[in-house]
Order: structure tokens, then sequence, then C-alpha cells
């Protein structure tokens, strides 16, 4: 069939808006109509040319929300006119992963979904020559429709508005899981957050929702102060209004360190203060932002021989399947917000501008309807 | 009184025995006679001028066993007669810290005890002239008899030998507390020990004492290999004998990485080499080992957001009062070895010789008998 995508055909490129052709589902997959996308960087990292391992020409796009449209053969899970929100991370519920209470790391198809090619090495786009074109991160939501494994789909309430409860398929679900699910944020916690942009609000509100007491937001950007404390950020602090040192400054703040910190910036300074600002003796830093290519890491031994911990996240450690429709209940239910966070939308047509926006700062998240 | 003591009176010298002075018990102290003592690494550290915060002149030793003769005034859990091992970490069980249940590092008399002091800021210790000589991590056992804070006194059962329960003051609870409280190793596990030394050893046998499956020795000395198979190492990996990446060869070893690894080598390299053979999703990587001055470790941090945890422990995580008893029960029901690790003893007046055996690599403990 005929779809419209934005095909990114070179690193470095705007991504291109033309007629490409999609194949129908094959076993255990699934044909959705996607009805919404957000922008997210981790897009543009591959769009860009910085993503060591991004392939092309391929549809970008992993934080979408649509309605199944086909299923292919055994597919038991999903029929048509269901509402689904396609995983990055999937959740197949029987590999050594998934069997493992610790990890949201499903393995499943990891190697063909790395390569750009659906679960039996193919791609289901082509151009209009019969070139191939690659998937991405097995999603491709800057299409109107795009096939997705029946393992990387969550079924999701059909009330639920696409345009907003997209973010859930990255950002929302990063922030929010990050908090309950790898940090296990207990209430009365102290909690930092550095870095407070689409993945940092979604921290607050996951530490507001746990019940969190002191929820410190660090940003350089003044400006994110006033939606931040709209998404429950209790005490403010710019790095570059602070004489002295940072760490002994929020040390102080939170008498002692916080007990959880997060970095949602992706700079490996700001990881280590995250993690020198945890309190002695239990403290827990947990890595959200993804550092540039080669970057590392660096502190002392003895600021973990002392009892502070290290970890990190990738999509929050949500089990997609199991996970997002809870998150999407959340949503509808008013625990947590998601519409302040989408400050612009645009048809699939103007989704350049779109990453235009992100890299003015001028949005939190642009969202592509369809 | 007088008593016999190995004073180090500056940095990088011999200890020198002699007669010095004790003052009583003051309130809520304890006079304790020393009847043996291990020499650890940390103590020669001090010694040598390496430890930036070392205070001199000191009477050293934090692995002692003994017999309290008399108690100060206020101490109600211990009178004399009592056997007791004395606790470089104490336990007030009163102060923020005891009362967190995920760390035991109790800061009831820290600063004291950090500036070489009994809590109330004074030294029991003088010199035939009247001097103070301070006291070193609380406890000071390189004398025959020291001044001990109550809640930095671990009661235990009177059948144990003193010359061998020493050793839980710190190596055998380092070791064994750090697989059982920090890391809560689970039967069936995999776990990599890097450095069989003192420490190592008991590393191995807490995992073994746990019930792990494969339990993977990595040393660069051959020799020690004998030794960590009769504490419970599955497999013996010579580094130097690896040809290509040791990160790939553990991995591959142990099908994916280690659901644990341990660094007690204190060699920043080694740190991160155990970091990334923890396995993906859920691999834990635990700091025993402390590093030279200024030493930093690192990674890349997709290392933790990709699911492994960085994290250290002192004093193998246990509460002194509450755990060292337990685990010289489990000495006396053998459960634990700690016999053929004491491979030296020697009297005070020869304490030097136990410095020199570690140095040489010759001991795995020295311990000195009063
Ligand atoms: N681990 C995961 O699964 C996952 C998923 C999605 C995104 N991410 C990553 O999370 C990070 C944040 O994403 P985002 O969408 O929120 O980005 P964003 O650009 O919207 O927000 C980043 C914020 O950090 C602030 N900042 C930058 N440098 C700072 C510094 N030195 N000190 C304090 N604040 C600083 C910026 O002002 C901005 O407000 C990115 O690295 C992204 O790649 C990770
Ligand atoms: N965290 C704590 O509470 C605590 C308590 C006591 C001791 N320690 C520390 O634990 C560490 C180990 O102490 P120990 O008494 O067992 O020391 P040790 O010297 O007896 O043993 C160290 C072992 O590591 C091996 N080794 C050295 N470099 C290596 C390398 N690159 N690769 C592989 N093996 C290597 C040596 O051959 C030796 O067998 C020290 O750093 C010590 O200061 C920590």
């Amino acid at each position: 069939m005929d779809v419209r995508a934005a095909v990114a055909w070179k690193a470095g490129e705007p991504l291109s808006i033309e007629t490409v052709n999609l194949e129908g589902p094959r076993a255990f997959e699934v044909l959705v109509e996607i009805k919404a996308t957000g922008i997210c960087h981790t897009d543009e990292f591959t769009r860009s040319g910085a993503d060591p391992e991004g392939i092309f020409p391929a549809i970008l796009g992993h934080e979408g929300a649509g309605i199944v449209r086909e299923v292919g053969k055994g597919v038991t899970s999903l029929k048509p006119g269901d509402h689904v929100i396609p995983l990055y991370t999937p959740e197949c519920r029987e590999c050594e992963y998934c069997l493992n209470p610790k990890t949201n790391l499903c393995q499943k198809i990891r190697t063909t979904q790395g390569a750009g090619l659906m679960p039996d090495g193919s791609s289901r786009f082509t151009t209009k020559d019969g070139d191939p074109i690659f998937h991405y991160m097995g999603t491709s939501t800057f299409a109107n429709f795009t096939v997705v494994p029946e393992i990387a789909l969550a079924k999701v309430r059909e009330d639920a508005p696409f345009d907003k409860i997209c973010y859930i398929g990255c950002g929302v679900t990063t922030g929010i899981g990050a908090v309950i699910n790898t940090a296990k944020v207990e209430p009365g916690s102290k909690v930092i957050v550095f870095g407070l942009g689409g993945i940092g609000l979604n921290v607050l509100q996951g530490a507001r929702l746990v019940g969190a007491d002191m929820i410190v937001g660090v940003d350089l950007n003044p400006a994110k102060k006033e939606m931040a404390e709209r998404f429950g950020m209790t005490h403010f602090v710019n790095p570059a209004e602070v004489e002295g040192d940072l760490v002994a400054y929020l040390v102080n703040l939170t008498k002692g360190g916080a007990d959880y910190t997060f970095d949602a910036t992706g700079n490996v300074g700001v990881m280590r203060t995250a993690l020198e600002s945890a309190h002695k003796g239990w403290g827990e830093s947990i890595i959200i932002g993804v550092a540039g290519a080669g970057q590392e890491i660096s502190t002392r031994p003895f600021q973990l021989v002392t009892g502070r911990s290290w970890r990190g996240t990738a999509f929050g450690g949500a089990r997609g399947r199991t996970d997002v429709p809870k998150i999407v209940d959340w949503y509808m239910d008013g625990k947590i917000e998601i519409d302040p966070m989408i400050t612009h939308t645009m048809p699939l047509d103007e989704i350049n501008t779109g990453f235009d926006l992100m890299h003015q700062g001028k949005s939190i998240r642009s969202v592509v309807l369809y």
C-alpha cells in the first residue's frame, strides 16, 4: 500500500516527505495506522548523524499512537480497531530478560531491530522503485501507516486522545518509570532532577506521584522554572547562580544529599554532580540522559564505598505491554499531566519545523498529527 | 596504667614497640584487654603515609579481639569478662544512619573517631612524658589494652578463639558482608571476584555460603588458585594468560556476564573491568578495594543505562554489634572457614615482620598474639 512518510535519506539532511510503499504484516506482525507521533531527541540523534549506529535510508519516529488495521498470521493479542502505542523496547514475556524481574530489556528481537529490520530480517518499507527503506527502533512512527511486531505494541484504552498519549511511548514513561521502576522512590524522599526538559519534567511528576517531600530541579535555563513548578518541583537551582561548588550547595540544601538524583541532561559532568549530591550511605543516582559517543563518566570510588549507587535506566525500566496501559490510565484519571508539555503540533509535511523548534529550545514536545 | 603498644610515630617509619600510658574508661567507654589482632592493608595505608588523613603519633590496629576489663559510667551492654570484637564502624542504633535500613555507616562518633580521639574529644593514650598519642579508627588494637566506646564493641561468645575471630573485626566481615549485605547475592547466581587476597577469599566463601552456582576468581598471581579453590572458587582466570579483551573473555565464560562482580584489588582499572563484566540488564558491581588517593573510576554511561549498577561497600555493609556475633557463630558452626587464612602469627615485638610479610605477598593474614 501507499503510505505518507518522512524519510531520512542521509545523516544530517532534513527529512523528506514522500509516498513510499508498505507491505502488509507478516506472521506475528501488525499493521498500525499512526494517528500522532512525538519528535524526540533520539530521533534527532540519529537524523543528525551523531548516532554511530544510525542506518539510512530509514523512517524514524518512536513515540507514536494509533489503531490496529490488520494483523498477520499468529497474532492473538490484538485485532483490527484496537488502540495501541508502539514500543521500542518490546516485551515478549518469554526471553531470559523478560523472565528476570530485574530488567525490562527484552532481547527477543534486538538484533533485527538494531539492524532496522522486522524480526524475519526484512523490511516492509520500499521506495517507489522497490528499494528497501529501513525501519527505526522497530516502530517508524513518522509514517501514517507502519508495521510493528505484535510484542512491540501496548494495547491501550480507546477513549484516550492519540495526540497526548503518543508521548507515553517514550518521554512520559522514561521519566516517570525512572522514578517508580528503576529508583523505586519512597514517599517522603528527597529528590534532585538535573535537566528540566521533556524527560526531566516527567521525572518531577513521577516524584510527586509517589509522594516525595523535596523535589529539587536544576537547570541552566531559568525559563524552565515555571513549568517545572507546575510538575511538582519544590526548589529550583540554577547552577550559573550558585557561588562555589554545586555539589556542596545541593548537599546543604537537601541537608546531607538527596535520597535519589536523576540526570536528564545527557551531560557527563552533570552525571558526576548528580552522583556526588546523592546522600552518603544510601543515595542512588540514576542516569537517564544519553551522552555523546565516546564520552565517559568518572568519580572517586570512595563515593561508592561510602554508600552511593550509580545506576541507569532505559525506557524508565518499564515493561511496555504491561506498564504503558497503566500510565495511560493514570493520565485519563488525572494522576499525571501531559497536555502542557505538548507545546506544538503540526502536520507531517511540517515535521522539520518540529526539529527546528527542538534546536531552538522553544518546544518541550512537538507532536505530528496525521 | 602501663600498656605495651606499637606506636606509629611518623608516616613511613616502622612501628616502635614501647610502654605507654593508658587512662581508664570515661563515661560510655570500655577498657578492653586485646588478646589478638590482625594486620590489615588499611593499617599499612596509614603507616606508610599513603593515607592523606593519617594522624601521628598513633596506635594503629583495627582487627582485634579481647576481653572487657573495666566499664565506664553509663555502660549497660557490657561487663568485665565479656569477650568482644572492636568495631571501626560503630553501631549506636539511634543516629539517622543506624535508623535507616539501607546503610551501616553509623555517624554518631565519626568526627572524633576521624580525628583520632574518643567521643569526648580527648585521647586515653599518652607517652611516658604525658604527651598525647592518637587513637586509630576508634580501636587501636596494636596495644595489649585499649579503650573503646561502648557502641564500637560487639559482644561475642566466650568459646571462640581470639587468634581466629579477630579477623572477623575487618577482613572476614568485609568480604562475606559484601556478598550478603551489600549485593544480597541469591542462590544460583554467577559471581566474579577480582583479587584473591585476604578480602577476596572471604568474598568467595560468602558466595559459596549463599549458594552461588559459578564463582569465578581473577588474579594475576597463579599461586592464589589453590587457596581460592578451598574457599569456593569454581573457575580461575589469570588476566595475564587471557588473549584479547578480558571483559569479553569473562562475559563469554559467564554466558552473558556475571550477576554480581566484586573488586577486591583497589585498582581502578580492575574496578572498570568488574563493572563491564557484569550482566547487561541486571548485573551489579561492588567496589570493596580502596584506591590510591586521587584515583578515579570511569566508564561509558551506556554501561549503566543498559542496566548495570555500580556500588560500593564499607565493612561489608555490616552493623557490627548485630552482625559480627552471628559471623562468629558461623565460624564456630563450621559454616565459614578462617584458620587457613591466618598464615602467620607473632608476638607484638615482631609486628613489623607482619608488615614485611604483607609487602612480600607471603601472608594472607598475620596475627599478633599478646
Ligand atoms: N534513557 C532513556 O531511555 C532515554 C529516553 C529518552 C531520552 N533520553 C535522554 O534524556 C536526555 C534529556 O532529554 P530531554 O528530551 O528532556 O532533553 P531537553 O533538551 O528537552 O532537556 C534537557 C534540559 O537540560 C538542561 N541542561 C543542559 N545542560 C545542563 C547543565 N549542564 N546543567 C543543568 N541543566 C542542563 C537544558 O537547559 C534542558 O532544559 C537526553 O540525553 C535524551 O537523549 C533517555
Ligand atoms: N571496603 C572496605 O570496607 C575494605 C575493608 C578492608 C580492606 N579493603 C580493601 O580491599 C582491598 C583488598 O585487600 P586484601 O587485604 O585482600 O589485599 P591483598 O593484597 O591480600 O589482595 C589483593 C589481591 O589482588 C591481586 N591483584 C592485584 N592487582 C590485580 C589485577 N590488576 N588483576 C587481578 N588481580 C590483582 C593480588 O595478586 C592479590 O592477590 C584493598 O584495597 C583494601 O584496602 C576494603
